[in-house]
């Protein structure tokens, strides 16, 4: 194709997709039912019915909402540092986003998935990934904290992540941006994409009290893998990930990358892969990767860097993957709660294709193939098709699923909803959405058991759809009701950051799973725990000054600190002696270049802080505590380098005046 | 008083304010009126009536509501890195954050102010205070950014501020935290406080353009100064600044400085302050601090240090200062509409001193003094009194006003909202809160002009309002309906950060403002602006590569880069080439140890980058933009230092294989 060609080609793409984003759409109003609004009403004291985890895309974050409300609840920092909470920035979450490249203080997260047992969502963890720097989180929903977060080797743009098995046995991770393998020799030219460049797809283990650890590897040809389902109840043992420019393109990919009329969905026999780990088949590869585990004991994170991986090599182990012919660059990759269909969603494609799990079988025990696709086998397209949902909609994107034999389709191009029956591939409803909608979200909808009542539909254009803040504005989102044959849109709400994927429970399984409301101070084992007043004390080892510090209404103790030099490093180690929930204390100190604490009651948090300025740094409590907050501070003398002033520390007492 | 007097008395203060606070109420679902779910219900695609502007306490930005919907429209980056935007992390907007003390990336943001004309919210700009490190900012309401940032010497804790005068002549800042002097010998004993401590006031000058600049400081007894409000109709020309801890004291201020029955209100003649200035009474005092502004045509910030400031001195100008006696620790400092009555709220008081303008005129016309405070005036109480609200809770903190003659009093320990007639002192309703309110608002509720439709109160405790988070849960606002005689509650919604003082505005004030809505491309001049992708670029100098980059939907030019060495500063330099509303880009590069780009259509943002390891980086969009954002991406090739790769780049045309 000559440049101009490819150039007019983008062009045309480009002005199919800003005419369906841009047109004016019809008064959404209108096509609110009458008691929309009693419907999403939730009165003050009254809890929502529904959890909803929204990933926060560009914001590394995750968002918890609640349904119907649309209520923000929390933010909860993962793999971007939040210098609200001081994570990332206090000693003891530092390790947290440690990585194989050092700190690194920023994440995109794409896609959450809550941990399921029988294929039931069962209110344990929520896995994240990160896309960026390749990792894998695990949040624990006792605490609603970052427990453990896992690096990636050998991949890049960790897309098609943090999808998980029916009994989370494993969370997986594939490579959107090939990229040779972290121990080849990586200086090479970039146009020689197709020899050097490969696709490694993760397989995380994750054990019983969740911690997880990379099983093995599976290298694939380098193509951008983006999105994935396990396999479930029938297809359990199956993992299932769509990937687009199988042209192996490396440059303007809108154009190189949408030259075939079909891609692939890869079907991944992960049971026959662990018989191949099992048997000796893995070649233990040289990689370094961080694994970073939060331990609820001392509230402190370590960061521990692996040095290798098990890989599997997809080319020559023929019976572990199979590629299946999918539409115009395939995006989502989703699959029923039956675990019979499998949904491709080309994101330039005018239809739909479900797969069938028994077809696919069949096709492999008959070996139906159409060749290979770098040394893997094709089935054919027909052979593996259960059917294809005819004039759908443009730009397929996402399906989820009611759990009544229904499947709900976003279309980004052609701005809308639609639900149609798996089995018929009858379209039954359509829902224009306000603009361009990503991901949907049905609260268990990609697992054995949804709970068919709302729809939440991400959008993302927002243009008009709020009062107006300036060039940049929120993402926004839809909440539908879809408890009867038609969908019917409740409410409009903006977001934080920019949500991709999402999920929800019912919020009893996660109100009932034993929510941790304070940490029990006897059982607080941080080294720099200070567990009662009395023993409070700064001591001073070389430049080093260690200040065990506890808070409680409303005065930290010391609250004057003398002797501090220039040229010191001050940990201040400040234990929340509070025993009840929702009494945390904040810490900051003038002059800090970091950020300041917040304590959680019964925990202990550590700022380092190097100050530059001879003189009186005060320092107070950032969280509104009681009525006696505001006079919650105190102040740290700082001496010139080499002062004689003694080391001393007091509260209530004032220090002797020593000149 | 004994050590063990302190404990007890300390003690019994947290018994009260526990027992008020944890306390569980009677289900308030059932206070809420029938209608509430339509009142606050705002339909898809249409908009809401208000803006409502709340501070983000200790994450240092500030949230955008849109009332009654309660829906968050977006955070504002003020005084906090945003790794989401790359505030604070991109080469333009780091200056931002400059301070006296070097880059501070965090502060803690208590109070807002909207601009004024004569004394009416006029939809210009937003003042936010920083705490921790005492700086103003202004936000362009135009652009929701954050166009400047002026720190403030001679100060800690600046926490009575960023409130203005009616025109907006000036924006006020006080100290919280008294220290000693910036040029003084700071190395002093903590408890020479009552001879070494000041507490200064700031008056900065605010330009026709909103620009800033420190007019003069008044140098004032080291004391607590809290919360301040201007005059406004007949009280222009002066201010009223809170203080607490008159005491003097500097440890375990709790039981220390809530010694004596009265504080103090501070009355600022400021008009007689500026006739000081003229006549050449300002001492010019050296001092050091950085005055940060943002220029709209270069999208760029830049950081000056400025080194004195004109100072007035309290004791020796003996008619500017007064101090008017106010029972126990007074918090909110509130002037009604009219600006004839000073409501104070003594935090520990039970009961609300209102006093009169014109008997403060008065009595110091007639000097009915009581002595002075540290050199300055004190005028009777009686004679400065309007008279007392008996009996109206315990511990209130703030006052807004609805225009009607009504005054809204939140009281922290009896966790109530009293609405009482401002002449007759009479209390004509109240409301229990959930639980333990700090600030309220009512949009324009401190100016002359209140819109009082409705009103928001801030509450310090969460407890069980919503489904639980684990330890940490985000502070409750509640929504009430102040429209008739009786205030109705009709929401409860958790918030961002920490919530202290809001202010809101009709939405048509800003919505008409001349929003801005994308930057044109032919006035962006930045110095590192690319204006058409044909001019895109990667130039070295040394060790610097400058990378002209481009971004339009759904490619980079170049996309392909090579040549790029370890040891190499690597400066990307995206120019967003959209030219519509809400089409930003992303722009995040694997290994990148900072944070990722968001770049508005027109504007040109800038990313450092120092690789670390040989081989090859994928860059991509971060924000998804059109069907084909998935394929908006490149790579970076990365040689060892000393290489010979030659430096090329190529979008769409794959570069030669050099080896």
């Amino acid at each position: 194709m000559s440049k101009n060609k490819l150039v007019k080609a983008t062009f045309a793409i480009i002005l199919v997709s800003a005419f369906f984003s841009s047109c004016k759409p019809k008064d959404s109003s209108d096509a609110v039912s009458g008691d929309a609004a009693q419907k999403v009403y939730v009165a003050p004291g009254k809890y929502d019915e529904f959890y909803n985890f929204v990933s926060g895309g560009f914001s590394g974050q995750m968002s918890v909402y609640a349904l119907p409300s649309a209520r923000l609840l929390r933010v909860i920092p993962i793999f971007s540092v939040d210098p609200q909470s001081g994570y990332g920035y206090s000693e003891e979450t530092k390790p947290m986003l440690n990585t194989s490249n050092g700190f690194v203080p920023w994440d995109d997260q794409h896609h959450l998935e809550l941990s399921q047992t029988k294929g039931e969502v069962d209110g344990r963890w929520i896995f994240a990934n990160a896309n960026n720097t390749p990792r894998i989180a695990r949040v624990d929903l006792k605490t609603f904290k970052t427990a453990e977060i896992i690096e990636l080797p050998n991949s890049a743009g960790n897309h098609s992540s943090p999808f998980i098995t029916e009994n989370t046995e494993y969370v997986v991770a594939g490579t959107r941006f090939s990229v040779p393998p972290d121990n080849a020799n990586g200086d090479v030219p970039i146009n020689t994409y197709k020899k050097n460049f490969k696709a490694y797809l993760s397989f995380v283990k994750v054990g019983a009290k969740g911690e997880m650890d990379i099983a093995f590897q599976i290298e694939a040809p380098g193509v951008n893998f983006d999105l994935s389902h396990a396999g479930k109840g029938k297809s359990h043992g199956w993992f299932f990930f769509s990937c687009y420019n199988t042209e192996q393109a490396n440059t303007l990919l809108e154009v190189n990358a949408s030259q075939k009329d079909k891609d692939f969905i890869m079907a991944v026999n992960w049971k026959k892969a662990e018989e191949y780990i099992k048997a000796g088949k893995g070649k233990k590869v040289a990689a370094k990767y961080a694994h970073n585990t939060w331990d609820e004991k001392t509230h402190t994170a370590k960061s521990e860097i692996r040095t290798s991986v098990l890989v599997l090599d997809s080319k020559e182990l023929k019976d572990i993957c199979y590629m299946i012919p999918c539409p115009k660059s395939p995006h989502g990759c989703d699959v029923d709660p039956t675990g019979e269909y499998i949904v491709g969603s080309g994101k330039l494609a005018a239809l739909i294709p479900v797969f069938s799990f028994d077809k696919i079988q069949k096709a492999i025990a008959a070996k139906q193939f159409d060749g290979e696709y770098e040394g893997i086998p094709v089935i054919k397209y027909e052979a593996a098709l259960h059917g294809e949902v005819k004039k759908p909609g443009l730009g397929p994107l996402h399906t989820e699923f009611d759990g009544r034999g229904n499947a709900y389709t976003t279309f980004f191009v052609s701005s809308e909803v639609v639900k149609w029956d798996i089995k018929t591939l009858k379209v039954l409803d359509r829902a224009p959405t306000y603009y361009s909608p990503g991901h949907l979200c049905i609260p268990g909808g990609d697992s054995r058991k949804p709970f068919g009542k709302y729809m939440i539909v991400y959008n993302k254009i927002t243009k008009d759809r709020y009062l107006p803040t300036g060039p940049e504005l929120a993402q926004s989102a839809q909440l539908f009701d879809i408890s009867g044959d038609k969908m019917k849109l409740l409410l409009d709400y903006p977001t934080i950051g920019e949500p991709h994927y999402a999920q929800a429970a019912p919020a009893d399984l996660i109100r009932n799973n034993g929510q941790l409301k304070f940490y029990k101070i006897e059982e607080n084992n941080n080294p720099f725990v200070t567990k009662g007043e009395k023993e409070s004390k700064v001591v001073r080892q070389g430049n080093r000054v260690d200040v065990y510090m506890t808070s409680i209404r409303s005065h930290f103790a010391p609250d004057n600190i003398e002797g501090i030099r220039l040229g010191d490093e001050v940990y201040f180690h400040v234990t929340n002696l509070e025993q009840d929930w929702d009494v945390p204390h904040g810490f900051a100190i003038k002059g800090a270049d970091n950020a300041e604490l917040l304590i959680m009651p019964g925990e202990t948090t550590t700022l380092k802080w190097i100050p530059k300025k001879v003189g009186i740094s005060p320092f107070y409590c950032t969280d509104f505590c009681s009525a006696l907050h505001q006079e919650m501070s105190g102040y740290v003398r700082v001496s010139p380098a080499g002062s004689n002033v003694p080391l001393t520390f007091s509260l209530g007492t004032n220090l002797p005046a020593t000149k």
